[in-house]
């Protein structure tokens, strides 16, 4: 059997610097994590607790495609809670995850051989998902200096859509209200779907994330339960579309998923109302934060994009190296800490980049600083 | 925003019929359901038990893309035990259900614009995820003599791909091992991919059902822990394909969904040992089937496909109707029976058929079929 040319997606490197710390702790070495995406933290103890219960007198079936309205609610709620924002119910869509979401999004918008634009460095699957459904992504190369998001005037001609996070993955940087409405204001003009990726919104430090749901209804915005809400392997996550778009995308959910993961979203449910247990979370990466920033630095890891939210520092390392897999192997094998080299992010300048995560436990990243400022010493 | 073409996805039917269903029982009527593809019974003891000691010990993070170990072997154990066949648990990819196998085993063996052949009547949503993804379905017309199922030398010319389900929905018939070894040689004669879905497996009545996997090991065969292992709304599933597959599948897995759900995946390693319960399911199904069998004649639907396996029986009841859409709103109004046109599943000659499910319990089964007699009779 023929395989299709779609299916050609990328490796993801990220996969194999994982397999690679693997190997080495079956080998007995220790390894501080410090490429992963994702909490150490399980669901809040209000989600299971909710899920436990509903597993005795539920038989748990299939959904509606859209999801429980009373998550849809719940959900909706958040946007008051969140940004002050009237959010009607109707226009949320429960999802498999953003994984789940960004394929519906991308099947509702966009025709096969459609451009799809976005930042680099960024979620390296925006890129794979648009390739598997026959679409074409177009890279914006994002500077440093403009906290590596595209600028307005950066939007390229002949695209249809175009895909912004905030904060975003692979530099933690954020987009303030001025900043996203340009963007989705300049997307308008040119006739561009504009999706909104806002995955990691909850977790920031400083000033809190805008939603582009602030600036304009005409938009696609994803989210999901798996960051802030701490429940990344339950696939769990959500989309706001406009009101007009709303019956196609539940046409498209029916076939293409029938329903969102029950259990997951009986989890969601309690995990909305877990507010004491994510904000102790939070608080723990907002000390991890506190140690990179102080710690990186000390490491001679100077040039690093404002880490205004998420869980991750992205470093500009080119006085370092201009092969960061090869050094993402080398502090892997000599100072026992595992990093995601940027070539997943920025398949043309991350050669020169590395994304450090802090979503471990505090012990951990102190520990993975003092080996990363010792192996810098050493190597000299 | 602008809506994309392959967006335009047909509206499910059964979906509004079970929205009737719904409103007529907040009207106060009592409505028996023979119009849902799913059983009553939760997920087994088992499966439930497993996952709640996991949600105690156990963060239920991510899982790599093609599913917890553990699980690919179990599944690759049902293999021999069901079939007597020898699988490699390599050659195993747990899913989000079988929707996500559809969508990942289309996206790794087709490119936009390729035509992919279907028997008709068959599953819906296999038509709209097709064009969710660009590619094209062909139908293929089947006679009731058939059992509904493709003859060899009807498989299109010009197509890359044929789906083939056995037990079928709607009609429940099954392939003898010489029929699908015949599909499978002339697709492979003509150089189609051959899909095979065997998410009813395990529900059979007579004889058992064969596996692709049985014929040949150059088949993609889908299946998922929704029917027989009794968890719809789980989400879980899995999909075998060849052994040079496994890569391509792995790296689209990882970008369109990073895992299938794992407390689903927990779960159903405990329902792979629930054989005792699943089992004790299987037999109200039979004695379910037994009373359709004797009870729809007597109400004077007599021509029934042959009900091999899955929970449902597929009528002809063009010597009634010719408007099945009209006439399953009466059977709701007037005989408090919810049943499925055939629209849904034959868009041609669906006008004339109806789809009954013995999925639900064996009291309302009885009722059920209490009250289309006498409606029948009634309607003379």
């Amino acid at each position: 059997m023929r395989l299709s040319s779609r299916g050609e997606v990328d490796p993801f490197i990220v996969m194999d610097v994982m397999e690679a710390a693997r190997k080495a702790e079956a080998a007995g070495r220790h390894i501080i994590h410090m490429e992963v995406g994702q909490p150490s933290t399980p669901a809040p103890r209000l989600a299971r607790d909710r899920l436990a219960a509903a597993m005795e007198g539920d038989a748990l079936g299939y959904t509606v495609a859209l999801g429980l309205p009373e998550l849809r609610e719940g959900i909706a709620a958040l946007y008051r809670r969140w940004y002050g924002v009237d959010l009607d119910p109707a226009r949320v869509v429960v999802t498999a995850g953003s994984s789940a979401a960004f394929l519906l999004a991308f099947t509702a918008l966009f025709d096969a051989g459609d451009r799809v634009a976005l930042g680099e460095p960024g979620y390296p699957s925006y890129r794979q998902i648009l390739r598997a459904l026959s679409l074409t992504p177009v890279g914006i190369p994002t500077a440093a200096g403009d906290r590596y998001q595209p600028r307005p005037e950066a939007i390229p001609d002949g695209v249809q859509g175009l895909i912004v996070a905030s904060p975003a993955n692979p530099s933690g940087t954020m987009l303030d209200h001025d900043a996203l409405a340009a963007l989705i204001g300049a997307a308008g003009k040119k006739g561009v779907s504009f999706v909104s990726d806002e995955i990691y919104h909850g977790l920031h430090y400083e000033g809190r994330a805008v939603s582009a749901l602030e600036v304009s209804d005409e938009v696609y915005v994803i989210n999901s339960f798996s960051k802030y809400f701490s429940m990344t392997g339950w696939r769990i996550g959500w989309m706001v579309v406009p009101e007009a778009h709303v019956r196609t995308v539940e046409r498209l959910a029916q076939n293409m998923f029938i329903c969102p993961p029950h259990a997951s979203q009986i989890a969601a449910l309690g995990a909305l109302g877990a507010v004491e247990e994510l904000e102790a979370n939070r608080s723990v990466y907002a000390e991890n934060r506190r140690l990179m920033l102080e710690g990186l630095p000390k490491a001679g890891f100077t040039r690093i994009a404002p880490p205004d939210g998420a869980f991750y520092i992205y470093a500009d390392v080119s006085d370092l190296t201009d092969d960061s897999l090869s050094f993402a192997a080398e502090l892997l094998e000599k100072a026992g800490v595992s990093v995601t080299p940027g070539l997943d992010f920025d398949p043309r300048r991350g050669g020169r980049t590395l994304r450090f995560s802090y979503a471990r436990s505090t012990a951990d990243i102190a520990e993975g600083l003092k080996r990363l400022q010792a192996f810098m010493a050493a190597r000299g």
